[in-house]
């Protein structure tokens, strides 16, 4: 059987809260906890990078790359349930971020250098 | 004027690469720096649950619930630039990764439990 | 052979400082590498704890309270290598930041309430 | 008043005991919140790392040397809470898991190099 395959976000976010309710997870789905679980994987995102040079983390082997794309997937699915169970629209909220991050970071002053919007000189 | 939306996970793809590109910071979305720094969101996204109890963090005053919003955004925006550097569609890895969560957690023994595949009775 | 035990935060900085020294280590040892495993590890602490309610995590079985005492022990142990490389004294560090927070926190402010020192009403 | 010194982890465990008694918190202090809590400064201490390159990193400016120690110390602190509500000694931890890992990563095998214990080749 083929793996069914996703088109959007939403859908995502449908398959996901039926794969918990078939299991009863609920009650364990908690804002709190789906915080927690997130930022877990998102620890094991990092884990096969820390000890990588910059260079090395740009071409991983094939079992790194395919351990990494299953933490990518974890923390999509959490990322996702917990928006889900907030009422939160990731994709607007993402949206509404990328313009505040214009305003914050414009190119003049943010160009070539990784400052903080707070550390720009006037 | 308006905030453009996005209609698409592809859609956040593109745009993010473009705000990047425009401020030159190829150089500093390494795939190590952004696990890292999606780490850090991750991080920042917990913060305001930390002192909750789990009945609290449902139900956020606006604030908060705002707050949170924008580091949903955060995470999304970096999981999505990570995702792109390293050429993995993230939607087809949470598909495949929910694929094999349903063989590693089927119903009949995950149903009300929060024990993880391995630790399943025989 | 018992296992040497460790009188101070001192000897545990020297014999982290050996154990890796005798594996030529240091090249890994960056900060920024230290950083990252350091939470890692914390991440892996938070792990056992996700799904657990308040009350359980104050009652863990026997097996996940050795995991998190090794869990415990692998953040200690990166702390106080990273701490070392950076020539900070971890005690001395904690010493000045209490006294910060007994600032910033006044017992008649902070009492009972987990609020953020800059939530505080005036 | 001239800031009072630490001389040992354990004036540390009872300064910091004592801290949270004074202010009620310790229905706050929940193993699982303070693992949270831990998680959360371990990725503030990696945020000022997040940009920098293996090199920079060796050579912070000192605002950003002093934030650093300011994370380290939450870090510590928090560490030395929750190993106190768990009635564990970090040090004796430290000591086993450093005993543990001299035997997982015996020098002739972990030399010079990265790998996890199960990594190694036979």
């Amino acid at each position: 059987m083929p793996v069914p395959t996703l088109d959007s976000l939403d859908a995502l976010r449908l398959r996901v809260r039926e794969f918990a309710a078939a299991r009863a997870w609920d009650r364990y789905h908690t804002p709190k906890n789906l915080a927690m679980a997130l930022s877990v994987e998102a620890a094991e995102l990092v884990e096969p990078f820390q000890w990588l040079t910059a260079e090395e983390s740009g071409s991983l082997d094939p079992d790194k790359l395919e351990a990494v794309r299953q933490e990518i997937a974890d923390v999509l699915i959490y990322l996702t349930r917990l928006a889900d169970v907030l009422e939160i629209d990731p994709l607007q909220a993402a949206a509404d971020k990328l313009e505040l991050n214009a305003r914050r970071y414009p190119v003049e002053k943010a160009h070539g250098n990784a400052l903080k919007y707070d550390e720009f000189s006037e």
